[in-house]
């Protein structure tokens, strides 16, 4: 529950499975996530700025924030790069590693924009592979030219102090519906972005690479003439079929 | 009330006017149904995944399925084909007849993925006009790029079977605030889309090309300058211009 | 608190400043106005219907209309050219001067299109800067290829009167959580439209720029691999830094 | 469209109804509405603090105020009893004349009280009826407990200067989905409050007392076993039956 | 799918477990459903409009009645009692027989009541043991009074016929997130109703009471100084303890 | 950032001004700290299951526990007393001390109970003041029986489990739009609920009684017919006439 465990281990079993990951869409995923009894791993409406394009997928370690309601008035005047340096969301990104997620809880709150052009920009200089706001972001048209992947519920023109304050990272927190815990993996295409931990992130590389192949033959077979009731899913026969004329096995 | 009843008659009806009603903007044809009494035939921002382009319209007959919220704990295992061509959805699907537009209520419920890349690619190949979703569709990327126009409410990753179960098909169904009866005609374009009963759509067909005709008309004087209080609506002198001009009669 | 009032001084205020305002995007000139204790000036969710791409920024004086629920029965029949004009939206937008933003309050109902392609078309031939519908636009395709920048929170085919009903113009008026005033100063981009007083669009043109090019300068640190301690916001170091590099002073 | 116009003859039409039109609930008040093509008379959801009882009703002449978003900071320092007595909202209470119903338009907004125990008491004071916000209120313990019906959305300990600003008074506003104009007729029980001009108020104490009486009866008949069928609507039998028992014609 | 079917077998399953049914609360009985897999059984916010207290509950048959969105003009004039007979809402009513539970999906619209005073009253002469609407409900002042328990999610003093038709009833529905077969058994308290098929009210009418007694049992340990992870649940040793004191048993 | 820290001063300095706290309304106490620039204190609509009573007030120190959404299979069995102990809800609960307020921020979720009868009855069995849950409760209709107030977001029949799971107690949490953190001095009657750390609770305490002493004598200047713009808020004249009837100075 204290910050991120990440050991050598879990990066050489990460760097194991990520590109069978970008193989796999979210919509696979969460299907296969859902099957194990993982309700809740898809982020609500946390959608990116600009389409990432059909079979573009990004697979990182979450790396997370929390944002609260400020509460008193807004300090005055210039905090010292010390005390910047110090603030959750600067000491997060400053510690960015390459193809690390960043990943803000700001309680969906939409009247203020978490991150803009610079922090944006920052985060990309670390090497983050894709930043997701559960909340508003601002600077939004320059960010969707800036070439980070940016996920958001909405913009906002105003900084995040407007209404809220950071409060801790590399915590436990809430994605829109799913709790996301730092070391998480992240997965996220066009259609958004789901959270897993890294256990479940090898069940869905090893498993969802042969069920997408099997879905793109089914779907052939579709385009093809074929009808739901026999392919999808296929048959006894049809597997068979499949079988036959891709070599592959499938579920056994 | 009992599920389609589409004679001869109706199709011989249909035909005659399904060009003509091509050439009315859902815009057109909402505000004439609305003049006749009608202020629900509009389904509340299920809009297209991917635009059609100014001036494309889908015009098509409507076939309903009504999906409701799942109440037990989801089948284990794989249902056999008998089971899966009598599951309404799959029975819709594949009685489907070219130019059909598929509609599904689905609660607007925005957890759940109705169609994915799969159904959608066999809807297209039955020769559907278009599908129209009251909730979630999955695979959203690929389905942008299929080529089948797909309205919906959102998109979610997840299978209907995480929250939803069909029901019925061809029965009267809600469709984000419309009444649609198997057998209405809908009209869509990239402002949405608008169900009604035949006998409308022939109204419409017949008044809305000369009202559009018209409009173009009003819309090319206030290009060039022409005020509202003259051109919109047209005084009587306008309306004996447009006459003059075009050699049309108007709302004689 | 009656009407438009604006003076010659005022015109000539305004002149002065709109080339430098155009430099400052709505995210800077929001946050320079909420530093001044001025929390509500940007319109929520009213976004463009069509992208008016990076760097693009709309200024003008608003110019104000507003809607309340229509009560009783839709008037039968066509109203004389008198009557249309004397209609509040009628005589707002035939007294439209080159480069008012036409702004309307709609009470963000969902369910009417308060300008169509019509009355866009207008808008536009009168020289306006955009229009911003807190509320609905029908004819949305047309509208996206019109060339009149439209701000809206959704659209809706049916026109205003199936809902709705002018009430006066030029008054203040409530647009998605911002209190406009007629004469109020505009200023919009693909983040949205805020407003301001002439004299904070004056502040804002005056400090805006500058801050603007002192944040360009920092991002592009950033990007060079500059770190957010030292450069967001900038240390002593480094201002004196962007001062050497740049010539400019900032915020003495 | 300008302040409140009320003759001496409209307050004795008024007076010559007033007694009528309590004895009219507004479901069946609003119900005649809709009837003749009124839809929009019921302010959605603004609800008594604390119930009336069956049977209670308030009837009275509206007088109308309007809140906009507060847009920069707060006046710091006591205004001038003079500066007060010009605020729209206070200006509106000291003019308020017995049976008044104080209406206040504050968009809805749950983030700040509009009245609280000090102007509620002011308000009851100058003898109105009741006072209606579309907002929020607070206080709420002590309105609870004053004997001045006050309905609203919700509670916020707040005051109004936390967010909102009043702007006039004596002019149009929305109630809640409902146009109100000063000097219509409130009617209001225990499930909320409709507005309607004076003309329709009188239609209203006319044709409602005998509609309320007959449907007392149907009731009763319902009681006893009738059946929905025959009583309601009753046929014509039953209307007879209606007439020889109570001596009353009805819709003749 | 057709209807209601219901044996003399379900008869007497059901009148066996009526009385069991109503010592378990809604509270106890929806965590037994959702252990056996049975998420959504609980109709989200349909409240009783007057409270039932502490203890009471209501048990009895669902009978569903399902409305859509009114499409065209509503009909003038007075239908004949025939065609008042054969409306889907009226059939039902008149085929209520003692302790059907009147269930309206109504889609949870609140902008017109689905039920007031004469049809509720007569709704209770047919002996029903409550009406729940996912909607609205009209004469709600009314209703409260009338020893009828009505179970709703809002209020509005329209009738239906302003926005909604009634089109089919005994058919599947939906309540609230809740899908509901006429024939369901239906259990409510003030905590608000859920459904389920008769094998399940079984279920929790044989395992519910038992439940219930070690809960209450439980709830005296802590009101008299247990700690939590003493008692809830119960350790062996504390359980042996309830055995021993009350000479239940419990879960073998 | 880690947890309760409270001290033997702060305990001293709480004690000291909780008298005083008690006399001093929601609403009151709202304004005071917003005056400081204290904007979000109030938790949104998390209010009394049951009305406390006019005056009622609740003092307390705020003990803060967070869940988040539930994101594998429900564990299945019973867990061991001791595995229960160290669940963060319980261990809060067994921990709190006489005049605690148990504070949950549940994420808002209206689809899980967090305390039902029994943990409620633990908690006021703990000698807790309140517990405000910023979610759900269960077993509402005992609750508001128990004598424990309890303030929360709405019912729902389940149990935590069926979505949500603890993650962490005494760290900061959301309380409705609330920044809470362990240690806050909580203020709660009919109004709802507020949170403050204690040196404000401590401003609060001072200059609240005063101000509360002044309002009421303003009120009953207003019940006998003062004005506003005399007396809310008082000219200097009528300060002067309150510090001579009462002999209190006020605001020196």
């Amino acid at each position: 529950m204290t910050g991120l465990t990440w050991t050598d281990d879990d990066q050489q079993r990460y760097l194991a499975i990520r590109d069978d990951l970008t193989q796999v869409s979210t919509a696979s995923a969460c299907q296969l996530l859902i099957a194990d009894g993982w309700r809740n791993t898809w982020m609500n409406r946390l959608l990116p700025i600009r389409p990432l394009g059909l079979g573009t997928r990004i697979v990182g370690r979450a790396r997370t924030c929390r944002y609260l309601m400020q509460r008193g008035p807004q300090p005055v005047g210039q905090r010292s790069p010390d005390a910047r340096r110090a603030s959750p969301e600067i000491a997060l990104i400053e510690s960015l590693e390459p193809g690390d997620i960043f990943c803000v809880d700001a309680l969906g709150v939409p009247t203020a924009g978490i991150i803009g052009d610079i922090l944006s920009a920052r985060i990309k200089a670390r090497g983050a592979g894709a930043a997701i706001i559960h909340g508003a972001v601002r600077d939004s048209p320059y960010i969707a030219e800036l070439g980070l992947s940016v996920f958001c519920a909405s913009v906002h023109p105003a900084h995040s102090g407007r209404d809220l304050v950071p409060v801790d990272f590399d915590r436990p927190i809430d994605m829109a519906g799913v709790q996301v815990l730092p070391g998480d993996i992240i997965l996220a295409d066009d259609e958004g972005a789901i959270a897993m931990p890294l256990h479940l992130a090898e069940h869905v590389a090893r498993v969802g690479p042969p069920k997408e192949r099997l879905e793109i033959w089914i779907r052939d077979k579709i385009v093809a003439g074929g009808t739901v009731p026999d392919y999808y899913p296929p048959s006894a026969d049809k597997l068979a079929e499949y079988e036959r004329e891709t070599g592959e096995r499938y579920g056994h």
